[in-house]
């Protein structure tokens, strides 16, 4: 990462094209105040995302039926808090009010969780794991499309997820115990992406930059089709993961 | 502390009377299964107490009305976290089911947080005050009595206790905007206290052994009088800082 500042694929790159993103560093590549505007947008909605996600898990930490997975839901509580602390010290580091940053995303995470509130302890562990994994996924698209500085970061807190394979051992366990738990389960999993969905097309409806970069940084407005196809990815991605968690999509 | 495993107050000590537990370490100390069995208390006694406090701080950032109060509340809830990891790391440690070692104190923690649930973000963060001091000059009080090993990891833990800084600026704010805040939070704090003193008085009655360590490790049977004295110490020590912080007590 830390000779990207150098531009590795130069020999693709026709003479009169700049360098890609992902071969800039930060300094080089925030001079383009539409790339700066994206990845403000980026880490205030992914900080607020951690925050909410943060008090979501402690919540549902409550219904867990023993001490030890009280402990594991609390756990990922503090790792999202600690994710979030990552992005919001890098928010100020560039120069940007993290409050200010994290406001555009407020009332679309808000209103997942409001939608989501899980009825029971499987519920919680499915909506712990599917956000989890679908973080991952996101943070994976959007790593290739950033400035190596910023990608660093992303990749930094994508390394530290993956705590979602204690949630996938519970449900397979009542899975098992009792297969109608299944039918229930995978149509909460389905509700999960179709609130995510639903939140996240008003996210890219009402941030231009961000929605532009997250596609491929195509400066002139941004392709919705292209949108479509990520969210189609994340979503395939999600569906395979329900299968193997034996949830039937 | 490393040299603490000498007696280092060896001329005050008669020659008949063993060093105190202060002077030994852990492999020596729990030698004595009374001493052994207050310790084991005490972490899981501890160990919950963080749980509990993790769980009750996330709850209450959702009172914040900004979100870096939410952010500063869920790094309190945060810390609480690791600490109680590192409480349940020692007891697994020293060979102990951390959940059979908390469970005899979930009961008087619960019962606490459910009498003192904060119907608002102020009495939120005064009781997140309340807790951190109270933990503090608890941590501090028995300290003292632990062999070196345990007394370690009860002041690591302490050292990083004291986010309760910023409880105190928004409170004191908030009362010189408009001081009848004060009287109201006063009875809220008043509250607080008795309902910790109560659900600790049932505990002491309960745990002969951690009882007995608390107060000096009488081994013949505690002391009901030096248990009140402590309680009175730690009540002194709240009743000041409320004063300080524009609250009568």
């Amino acid at each position: 990462m830390t000779s990207s500042d150098k531009p590795e694929n130069a020999s693709d790159t026709a003479a009169a094209e700049p360098p890609s993103v992902a071969a800039r560093d930060w300094a080089t590549a925030s001079a383009d105040p539409q790339y700066r505007a994206a990845v403000v947008d980026l880490l205030g909605a992914l900080a607020y995302g951690e925050l909410a996600a943060f008090e979501r898990l402690a919540e549902d930490a409550k219904l867990a039926p023993t001490l030890e997975d009280k402990a594991e839901l609390a756990k990922m509580a503090s790792a999202e808090f600690h994710h979030f602390e990552r992005l919001r010290d890098r928010l100020a580091e560039i120069g940007e009010e993290p409050t200010r940053a994290m406001e555009p995303f407020v009332a679309a995470y808000d209103g997942f969780h409001k939608q989501t509130a899980p009825s029971d302890w499987l519920e919680g562990l499915v909506k712990a794991y599917v956000g989890d994994s679908i973080a991952s996924d996101f943070y994976r698209e959007v790593a290739a499309r950033l400035d190596s500085d910023s990608r660093g970061l992303v990749l930094a807190v994508l390394d530290d997820t993956g705590h979602g394979g204690f949630a996938v051992e519970k449900v397979r366990a009542a899975i098992e115990a009792d297969p109608r738990v299944g039918g229930r389960l995978a149509l909460w999993a389905r509700r999960l992406m179709g609130e995510a969905l639903s939140q996240s097309q008003r996210v890219v409806a009402d941030r231009d930059a961000l929605s532009t970069m997250l596609v491929g940084g195509v400066a002139d407005g941004f392709d919705l089709a292209e949108v479509g196809k990520m969210f189609s990815r994340i979503t395939e991605a999600h569906t395979k993961r329900m299968a193997a968690l034996g949830l039937a999509a």
